[in-house]
C-alpha cells in the first residue's frame, strides 16, 4: 500500500520543511510515501472563493484514479485518536487498497465535488491550523500510526 | 496581560524552532510573551514514571506564583475551537489576569498535583502529538487567537 499526501499550492514553507523531511523519511520505512503539490490556480485573485474551489477541484479530480482511496482533511470531518488512525491504515491495508491519498485543501476549504468523492473525511482538531502546519502534523501522525501498527516504542498513549 | 509558555526539558528541536520564533515574534505585537524551559529532572532513567512526574510537579509548582492563571495542555482536557480560544484569552484579560501560563507537560503526562492546580485543562486534539510539535501548534494558535480578537485577516473560519 502506498501513501500519498496531496496539497494545493505553495511548496513547503521553511518552518515546516525540516520536520516534514524527518517524518516522511521515517514513514518510508513502513510504506511507500510521496508528496504531490498541486500547482495553484492561475489568476486566483480575479476569482470568487467558489470559482477558486471549483478550479482546484477540477485539478484534483483529474489527477485521481478511480481506485484511489481519498482521505480528505476537513474540519467538519470525524476526529480520530492516534490509535484509531493506526487501525484505519491497518484496515485499508487489509482490504488491499493500493493507494491512500490524504488531501489537504486550500485556504478556503474544498469544493463539494471533492467532499463527495472522499471515502473518509478526517478532522485533526476543533482548532483551525494553517495548511502548512497541517502538513507537518499529518506527517507526524502517519509516522506515529506506523509505529503503533508495529507496536514500537515511539507512542505513549 | 502576559502570556508564558512553560515546557519541561529540552530546548526546541530544530524542526520546530523556526516556526516557534516566527509565531512568538508575532504574538509579541499583541501580548508580552515568554517561553520558560524547565530543566529536566536529573537521573530520570533511575526513577519510575510516577516519581519522575512528582519531581517535575515540584519544579513547576515551586515556580508558580499564587496569582498565576495556569492552563494545562492535557489530552483529557476540553477541546476549544480557535474562536473559543480567542474568547478565552479575551475573558482572562477582561478579568484583569496578570499572567497566563500555558504548561506543556513531559512525555508521560503530568502529576495529579498539577492537574489540581490548573484553572483550565485544554486538549488540542484527540490525537497525541510530540511535545515539541505541541509547542509549535500552541504558538500558532495563540497568534491566531490574537488576530481573531483584533478582527484581523489571518483566520478563515
Amino acid at each position: 500500500m502506498k501513501l500519498q499526501i496531496w496539497t494545493i499550492g505553495k511548496t513547503h514553507e521553511n518552518y515546516v520543511r525540516e520536520g516534514i523531511d524527518v517524518f516522511t523519511k521515517r514513514i518510508s520505512n513502513y510504506f511507500a510515501v510521496e508528496w504531490k503539490i498541486i500547482p495553484p490556480v492561475k489568476n486566483a485573485a480575479s476569482l470568487t472563493e467558489d470559482e477558486l474551489k471549483q478550479r482546484e477541484a477540477l485539478a484534483v479530480l483529474s489527477l485521481l484514479k478511480k481506485e484511489d482511496y481519498l482521505v480528505l482533511l476537513d474540519e467538519r470531518g470525524k476526529q480520530l485518536s492516534s490509535e484509531e488512525l493506526a487501525l484505519f491504515l491497518q484496515q485499508r491495508a487489509n482490504e488491499s487498497e493500493k493507494n491512500i491519498i490524504f488531501l489537504i485543501g486550500g485556504a478556503f476549504g474544498v469544493h463539494e465535488d471533492i467532499i463527495k468523492r472522499a471515502q473518509f473525511k478526517w478532522s485533526l482538531s476543533k482548532l483551525v491550523f494553517p495548511h502548512q502546519l497541517v502538513r507537518l502534523m499529518l506527517s507526524e501522525q502517519i509516522y506515529r500510526a506506523c509505529t503503533i501498527i508495529k507496536n514500537e516504542k515511539y507512542h505513549h498513549s
